[in-house]
């Protein structure tokens, strides 16, 4: 019996497909060209996967575990020998504990089905990020996803109380814990979370809920310097308190490119060096109305924000988030360079002049738009390098080199992937790298899962 | 030169304690019998440090590193052999962020030390438990110390975003994250939280704070049933919302013993089956009293609750969490064996009630004490074994055998040590035991780092 003859033995017929079949399927979220995989399997269940993985450590295949594709960094596509093991069949919600707050689920439930079976039970799942509809729960634990409530609730890791994972040999490693407290021993689920697949795969999960927050309070405003953005910034944090579940800045130069005669309204005029979308949510919370309303009032009239505007309408709101998330008018038709590094706050206000500096004594004509989620120490650059000689790799060494001195870090939320593993191989505290490959071999000694995805694959081996 | 020798030339003779002087000292902060180790040594610097794991690692020589010594499973004890690596010098705060909310501090250095230095500059390092006046943020992070703010803000785990960690062969590895968010391969740091340093020394921790909460509204209250019980805590949550920082609960008998001629003064009647101490904590906040009362009473209508009282000043608060922990009326002078297991709030009801029932008919004159951080899923249990043929080990199976089946854990906040060893290699998933064995031995290959703690030592090694 062939390999791929033993593979369908433990799967019925429709949840498999052959090279052929997968070649009419487009390969990502991003990306319309053709799948090119030796074969997908779709596991039902955790002993599917289990009895597969078994299967592909015996033979030493290579798999690459897929969840919703919608990543960012090129990690769970997959080259023409890789097998893919999809979870799009483990898409069970198995368990509301609605005394605990908690919810057991399968790895292959997306994101917004969970968000809204939750709601209807009066419960929030907090991570909510652009790819709701498509990204799944095991992919997001994966990748330790990020997102736009991270200031208020923390990452995807914050939510993971307990794991179902399948080692690299088939072994099934139960970690489902339930309770916010719980010290036996290691910490294990640690290590599959954010570890983009490559230590074993998520086939289950038990997350932690918050009360719902359905109201929300929205102003865009604008400032005209960096300090204010950091002075509104702790002022929001310290009398909005927990409500406080955004704070996204915009730099000058991506409003004004977003709000061109071409792209979105201008709520406010353009111009001013920063803008800052801040939100709250809560839920019957009395006197918000007015306490949003007053720290607005009196920042304006201290003069840290100079202009400013308040949604009053769902609509308002919209228009809002349109200008901070819906970046066509940027990235419409050039060829865009996209970076999703952290450093802390304080830093920002050095960095940013001094990328800008350096890329206009290297390539004058490219153009940079900085936005991101600073209360999380998170910006995104999008860099159009416009007509020049330079390449890819040095507009990253410009991005990524001062970023070790200011403590920053390379990927925020995107993760690695194979995009960004040679920077994390360069950028990496060397004895931190070391211990990252020793727990890739000992923990995967065939290197069958997402091989060459985070760590570069070791040339000597 | 000799071991002891090669060690007395890294840190000066005030930093180093032979084993003359050291049995001059308490073993802990719950013992008084004489601390017997090989000798102790306290590095002034990280790189101190670095050195005297080298050479311990040369020589083999097992080690033990010490916090603040409050630890309740018997982790940090020395034996006579090993050597005392105490972090009490490394006592500096290095840093406080005020624009991101992080501090960058010192293993060293004291709990409640941090909290106050932090609070004059209107910050909130939310960790909070009794032994603060003498525990130290590395016994902290080792041991992922929980408390009493678990509710709103989680574990020691969930503060904790970069590490400085010393592995055993003296290799200084640098994971000081400052931000919110960094996705940037995987994140090690986790391996050394809560593993009670048997991974590694955490010399040096980036922490996440919170804005300053200095108001509380206290309430001890009772109930007739369990369900009443998360009938009460569900609404809290939603109404009192993220303010909501303790929900503790004590069985009729704890309060009652509690509450007896010669213990506290009783601020409820005795007698009834379930009391719960509630308390919100807050800064500012708009109507927060009159939004605490109100949930009270309309609970009180609504039969929820059959008695409560409100603190009016800090000295009633005090009052209230006196019964909740001053147990000096439970433990007086008896002996008393302690548990700190926790299970999802829906099963509690079930697992006490059975407890009692096993007792009763294998030790019927034991005497159980129940209370805990049941938010948490966490429980502490005291019981008084009485006049008895039955074993401690008996104890323990009673406790911990019909956990699995509940999805309990037989250790939430205090850790493994040498208490829990053996119940941990017991009722531990065999795969998830197999890891941890596995990661012990890949980073600490000769098995010098507070062996014989947390794991059982291989007998075939």
């Amino acid at each position: 019996m062939t390999f791929i003859e033993a593979l369908q033995q433990i799967v019925p017929p429709h949840q498999f497909y052959d090279r052929q079949a997968l070649s009419q399927t487009a390969v990502s979220y991003w990306e319309s060209e053709p799948t090119t995989a030796r074969c997908k399997v779709c596991p039902s269940s955790t002993e599917q996967v289990s009895q597969i993985l078994k299967l592909c450590h015996h033979y030493g295949q290579a798999v690459v575990t897929q969840g919703g594709l919608t990543g960012c960094v090129q990690g769970a596509k997959a080259t023409a020998e890789e097998v893919i093991l999809s979870l799009e069949k483990l898409n069970q919600i198995e368990h509301i504990d609605t005394n605990a707050g908690t919810v057991t689920t399968q790895a292959g439930v997306i994101l917004e089905a969970l968000q809204q079976a939750l709601a209807e039970k009066q419960w929030l799942y907090p991570v909510d990020l652009g790819a709701r509809g498509s990204c799944t729960i095991g992919g997001n634990i994966a990748t330790n996803a990020g997102g736009i409530n991270v200031l208020r609730y923390g990452m995807t890791r914050d939510q993971v109380l307990g794991l179902e994972v399948v080692m690299a040999d088939g072994t099934i490693m139960n970690l489902q814990n339930h309770m916010l407290k719980n010290n036996s021993g290691y910490d294990l689920k640690q290590l599959f979370i954010g570890s983009e697949g490559t230590l074993g795969v998520v086939t289950k999960a038990v997350l932690k809920l918050s009360p719902i927050q359905d109201k929300h309070h929205t102003a865009l405003v604008a400032a005209n310097n960096f300090a204010a953005v950091i002075d509104l910034l702790k002022r929001a944090k310290a009398e909005l308190q927990d409500s406080l579940s955004a704070y996204e800045v915009m730099w000058g130069v991506y409003y004004d490119q977003q709000t061109q005669p071409k792209g979105h309204k201008p709520i406010l005029a353009s111009g001013y060096p920063y803008y800052v979308l801040l939100e709250t949510s809560h839920h019957n919370a009395p006197n918000a109305d007015a306490q949003f309303e007053a720290l607005l009032a009196d920042c304006y009239e201290q003069k840290t924000i100079v202009d400013a505007a308040i949604a009053h309408s769902e609509q308002q709101r919209r228009a809002m988030w349109d200008i901070r998330e819906n970046f066509e008018p940027i990235t419409g038709h050039h060829e865009i360079f996209t970076y999703d590094i952290s450093l802390p706050i304080g830093n920002m206000a050095q960095y940013i002049p001094s990328l800008t500096q350096t890329l206009k004594s290297n390539a004058p004509q490219a153009k940079l738009y900085t936005f991101g989620h600073i209360a999380d120490g998170n910006l995104h650059l999008f860099i159009n390098p416009g007509q020049t000689q330079a390449q890819r790799s040095e507009f990253d060494d410009w991005v990524y080199q001062p970023l070790a001195a200011l403590s920053g870090a390379i990927s925020a939320e995107h993760g690695i992937g194979t995009e960004k593993m040679a920077a994390l191989a360069h950028y990496c505290d060397p004895a931190a790298l070391a211990l990252m490959k020793t727990l890739k071999q000992t923990m995967d000694p065939k290197g069958i899962l997402n091989p060459a995805r985070v760590l570069c694959p070791n040339v000597t081996d």
